[in-house]
């Protein structure tokens, strides 16, 4: 990963990492934690805003990652934002009306805050974003909104990665702005190349780095992610 | 099928099969349920929204499938649902309306529940998801509701497969929301591939699982879906 | 015809028969009527949503079928239904409003039950469903009245053709939801193989039949539609 | 022509020409017309709803079409539909308010009924369709007043050329729905075949008539439109 | 160009130039002015919708086009029309209320003929139309305003250059109403030909002409736009 | 970059930077400030819409641009315009409302001039562009508002970068109007080529210079945007 990057994702950026389903996003997000907590003494927090913290460390436990052990060393928080589907569409706070959206990412960045104090957290995961974005119709104030909340997790001096889903597969695919608003994009796909369907991982943008921007083979295996960084695809 | 999964379907979660018209995606979950209830002594649950229940059993018969000796030895039962669609815009519950959508959302799981208590099911199947969530237009609601519904599902534990249409064909489809939220997705599709056209099964996505991603064919035969998973559809 | 289906379509059953313009829809749901008549013994009804009785008379008259001798014989009945069209857009029925889509959908069922019994009909076709189906905008509601009149219309013991209109041609195609809702598809296009403009019928799906899924041939002569199943399209 | 369209159009029928901007839609209208009255001695109506008289004579006289001649001898009528387009978007009749779209249409169909009976026209062309459905935008109402136009041209004996315009070029082109409502269908386009550029006609559909499928080159030369149907475009 | 043509443009049509960014509308309209001003005698108008007049003039200087010393001479009028952008939505004139898309266009035309009157004007440019036409959202309203202008500026016996902007790019463009509603069409395009990128341009229609459908190179030179129509753009 | 430009960007005009994410948008207008003030003494004013100053500065620093000396030395104004993205829908401005994007282009264009007479400066980088247009949905309005700010960053005689993003990626996509109404349009893509993914700058419009049409390859280094214009990106 690390020879794809340029050295690494920068410290206190904001890094997209889509994909099409089935494609390792969450995976990935928990590797990065995982490692970073103990091979780098780097703390961190899971933020879920759809899978419940109990099938989350289940599933993690296939690769290995024994999260509810760092988490009783108080080394990784996961928090459960999904109760945040459950809001109803508007708030009243005091004399004026929030819609959901804005609310939550409000308290959602309130409680993010915390717990990063709490366990001094240098790497956080936001998983997936979809879940708060698709709440914006309107693409100014869906802009505006995604804006906030990066500049928001900034102030952490801490790396982020957030997830999104790819709605559309192919070469003609339209951008997203998540792809624009956000320091780096990682891009995970299944392609059917040489009569085979392959998984490629491929680095898109990455501020203060000068990336590898070949797409690689990747596998999903006991491990967890793992990248070919040597292989052409193509060859 | 098992070695296309990696194993077999994991316990406890939901899976989608999704695929074009005619593909066989109700004749999965049918050999899905039998062979559970046969083979494993698994008990089983079919959820039909739009299919009468003397139209599926005929039908299932001409694949050797007998699900009214199961439903007499009290080992299946299959859940007439399609009565939703004629329930009117809006439900009066009290003093607070509820949309269609929501109410009918909400009672079919409370009936799924009852039903799975009375056998002791160990595998369900809804078949096709679509009819319950075309009458959420907005894709935010949409999204809260099949997450609603498929956490209701999860706790009951018990494999859970749903079936959805594809919207289009081709290699440049979008990607609906379903396959994101689901923790597997099976896909059947009609291929043109070497001047015929050909059945083809693929795996995209199997949370705990290795999975083989390569598309196999299959056809649809007197015994139901048979898969031939030796076989590369390209050569 | 009857190799491609797998032994003739399934009674009891509603196929679609969806195509571009000029493939011959109507032609084939008028052949599936004669053939029925003469050589089966099974009498007909086809309800005309478009196209006015005298010339579907002249018009069929062309490839030698003769149902004004039909008609007297009492084994045929032409329902004019045309005059849905001219409806008003909403009808006052004692203290209910009913838009004209359920409404002209339920005294369009009434008629196709009553005219059907008077005759013992066995074979029913409704040309165009186009005509019914556009009427609701809202893709919920569609499927819901598409639902309903497929449902009243499987009560007959009869079979059933319905056909639509292909509203996007070439690969990429978006799939209606008529082709998920009805029980068969056959699908008739002219497609552009080997430098030259060639008509094609293929089964997409038909419950309870082993069907054959390659394209075949077929041209539209004196006769009718002739299928030549024994042509492989890209030899 | 007559060789594409296996025996000339037959009549009593509408027969759509579509094709992109500058394929000679307008000139086959006037060369049909013209062919009919000093041929066959078929009388004619050119409805024109947006060209104005003096320039289709004008144009029309470069192929040597003598329009004013057939006038003088009361053969050819040119009815100016044009000022169709100042009308209110509603008008008052009486106690009812009546849409711009039906009323043009309908007092259209009166002047066109008129103006046949006073020539006995056998031939009438109205150009462009277009111009009369874009004031419907509900797909529905817009199929509702093109069927009943059709209804209403189609009570004269005569042969009627309705011509629209193409939206889309290219192979995965939207079906528009007057193709489907008119019984037959002729195509003119600019193709890009063998690095040239080429105007092609071809015949899609034609009701009563065994057509040849094939496209075939054609040119607009001094005397109009010129098929050349021996040639295949591909050779 | 004349050659392209089949004889130069029509007098008394209105032709479109239509082009992606860059092509060269402005120039081609700069240049078929100056042209007829110096070379035949044909004194223009160029009405400007977004170019302020110093730009306009330095640019074309450029070009050798000395268009101040055309005014100077009374034989070249530059219509800045790029004020219409600042009007009010609506305009209350006497009793009724008119919308700006239709005041402005009514107005302009108004300016444009006192103009053509003063100098006797035989050529005339409208850069670009897109202004105008992105005020109607209604596309049937939109084709009615159009259809006005061009019969508006129809009635000076003037050839009349209008541009518009395509908004997509590649072989499945869809078709602006411009192009059908113009008399002419020619389309400046940037190509990726045998692995570089070529200006081409192409007559799409010309009322009146016998044209050269093949498409050319040109090339944006110190002195203009210069075509090359012995080249095929393949060879 | 001097050569693909035909001798770099003229003065006085408004260019266009578009590219996808990734590609350098920032960087290439960086890099033209930077050069601008050491190189040719021209001062410059980086106006940005959504990075804050001190990542812009700290980011810069790697390509060597040492913003942060240049602006003690009053050769440069970093502009930081974030805030307007935290205004109100609407202003009340005396007894008028303005919506939030006029005001906020109308007070940006104030601040810009006033900067710019501060330093004389005769650069001006703005970016992104799309960060005011997006809050226009209406696409006659986000024109006139785009035009006006053009003209009004013209009356400065400086030469103006405005970046946007490409919303999709492949050859059929769609054109913006951005780069219509700009002089120039500069467009960096990451393409695939030669089985490799490739940095490729393609100059696709600029008023009043001869450009080279093809595109050239380029990399991010530590120098910033480095162009080789003497290869060819196919061969």
């Amino acid at each position: 990963m690390d020879e794809l990057l340029g050295g690494g994702i920068p410290r206190g950026r904001v890094i997209l990492v889509t994909g099409g389903p089935g494609t390792g996003k969450t995976i990935m997000c928990a590797q990065f934690m995982f490692n970073g907590i103990t091979k780098y003494g780097e703390n961190g927090i899971f933020v879920s805003l759809e899978e419940a913290k109990h099938h989350f460390y289940r599933e993690m436990a296939n690769f290995g990652f024994d999260f509810p052990e760092l988490e009783k060393q108080k080394k990784f928080i996961f928090l459960d934002a999904s109760p945040i589907r459950h809001m109803p569409e508007e708030v009243q706070i005091g004399r004026i009306r929030v819609g959901r959206g804005d609310f939550s990412i409000d308290s959602l960045v309130e409680r993010i805050r915390t717990s990063a104090d709490m366990i001094n957290a240098k790497r956080i995961a936001l998983d997936p974003l979809t879940s708060l974005t698709l709440q914006y119709a309107d693409i100014s104030k869906r802009r505006t909104a995604i804006l906030d909340l990066i500049e928001a997790l900034m102030m952490r001096d801490a790396t982020v990665l957030v997830t999104t889903e790819l709605r559309q597969l192919g070469p003609q695919r339209s951008v997203e702005l998540e792809e624009y608003i956000t320091h780096g994009v990682i891009t995970l796909q299944t392609l059917s190349i040489k009569r085979s369907r392959l998984r490629v991982i491929q680095v898109d943008k990455m501020r203060e780095r000068e990336i590898d921007l070949q797409p690689k083979p990747y596998r999903i295996t006991e491990k967890g992610i793992e990248v070919f960084p040597k292989e052409n695809i193509f060859e």
